[in-house]
């Protein structure tokens, strides 16, 4: 068997993810932990694949923003749909970076623009249109399929866990029903193990069949103190590992922890300019807490021998 | 290998999931399913396990009204208090019966009891309290622990679709958090595979951990027209299998039909007095659909050789 984790670099991050990986699965170790709960929770944005300079899902629903506005013309003049008409990604990236900052002022636009942009259709006509995007169209300064987004090291070590008897869950901010269709071939991740937000769902019965449909109002905006409620419902069960890069990943990385149980926190650090983005906006709080509680700091830079797969 | 389901009799109802099995596991085979979507989806109350005289998490929440009731004596004039501390069962019951028959007059007087009786304790000790109950506490009728009142075909249907690659989820009204700490033991389900009602959830922070406080609000109510909306959000993919056995499932049974791909939807007839009830009050509009519509009606009496495990 190749020694683990090719794609990272030696040195203490390498060597503290392979050590707690040992001690849990190590019998009779007094850190061991039964296969049944290792369980791993994994933020997907900024953490297991790229989100700037926007997050994908938004890049997605841009496009159908333009096309909302092409239908109905006057959508052209009012937020988010004139963002996307201009092309004026910055508003949308401060609303977002606002957001993590604690300034909602602007959401109120934004939600109504992603509730409306996809309502009415059936989860299987959702899902092929957000696999087609994920499998056809391009990050815009990468020049990589979005599909192709995914970071290497972070995959590497989805394998690296699960050959060890764990469960890997991804628990992101972004959609659910967006990731799902792109889950199981990027990451080895089945739609039943992604948690996310979600818009609400309803039932339209039809003779012997029906199908689910899509509703214009938020279920789950599955984001900081709402990510350990979310694992909890669709897990049963405390992550011993949790791995994010952003203030919204702050609870569900303390949830992990249940002394005298071990837990291995990550945290990944954009710092990398070279090779994908150099940014802490909306990740300060959480990179201070990993410095006072002593979570393990990922370096981009300096941990990752690649980034992409 | 010996022959599958030998805890039914031979029959119509032992051939159709045989062949409707056979069929989907068979390469090449039109109706071929990929073990990937062989998903198949089950109520509890009724379908895995006994519900009559009541449900065995009413029993559980009765025993904590009595006992709120000796904490606040006020408790004892109002319902459901009342019913719990004169042992007045048959207000409960009826409660449920009118519900599935439309009325909800005693809803609220109902779900004030059991949003108030857990408030407030982390999950984990919600799962020790309903894990020993059910451990611990014996049927009143049928003199078995209540951890041994799952209905032994079932268990071998489920044990059986597992050899073929299917893989089993727990779809039910009954509380979500109540079921799972004896899932995996009963029925080789794990927590997350374990769709069902729930209470509100919230996170607490405490330093470098925190927990998950349950809520005196209802987050989902699992039953009737929720179950494919559940189904989506927390498995992703429609079942090819879908099992109840009242109203409330009629829509799950509606879901797992999506021409031309084959589906199989059984509904367990409670008609074996001697072995355990009669009874079709609450399934009589989900009869009524299986004779139009051709769903396989299992009768405990005449296909299941042993009722229980």
């Amino acid at each position: 068997m190749p020694a683990p984790l090719q794609t990272w670099n030696d040195g203490a991050v390498k060597s503290a993810i392979v050590d707690f990986v040992t001690k849990v699965t190590t019998p009779n170790s007094p850190a061991f932990v039964p296969p049944a709960d290792r369980i791993a929770t994994f933020d997907n944005d900024g953490t297991l694949w790229c989100e700037k300079p926007m997050y994908i899902q938004l890049d997605f629903i841009l496009r159908r923003w333009v096309e909302m506005a092409r239908e109905n013309p006057a959508l052209a003049d009012q937020q988010p749909w004139k963002a996307a008409v201009e092309k004026d990604y910055a508003w949308l990236g401060n609303a977002v970076t606002k957001h993590y900052r604690g300034d909602d002022s602007d959401m109120p636009a934004v939600m109504k623009g992603v509730l409306t942009a996809f309502a009415g259709v059936t989860v299987e006509d959702f899902a092929e249109r957000a696999g087609t995007f994920l499998r056809t169209q391009s990050h815009p300064m990468l020049k990589r399929l979005y599909s192709a987004c995914g970071y290497a090291p972070m995959i590497e070590l989805l394998r690296y866990l699960e050959s060890n008897g764990f469960t890997n869950f991804i628990v992101s901010g972004g959609g659910r029903d967006f990731m799902r269709p792109i889950t199981q071939e990027l990451y080895g991740i089945p739609p039943e193990r992604v948690v996310g937000s979600s818009i609400g769902l309803e039932f339209r019965e039809a003779g012997d069949g029906g199908d689910v449909l899509t509703q214009p109002r938020l279920a789950v905006l599955d984001d900081g103190p709402a990510k350990p409620p979310s694992i909890w419902s669709r897990i049963g069960k405390r992550p011993i590992l949790a791995a994010g890069n952003s203030n919204g990943d702050i609870q569900m990385l303390q949830f992990a922890n249940q002394p005298p149980r071990p837990a291995l926190r990550l945290l990944v650090l954009h710092d990398d300019a070279a090779r994908e983005f150099d940014y802490v906006a909306g990740a300060e709080k959480s990179l201070e807490l990993a410095r006072q509680y002593g979570w393990t700091i990922v370096s981009i830079k300096d941990d990752w021998r690649t980034v992409f797969v």
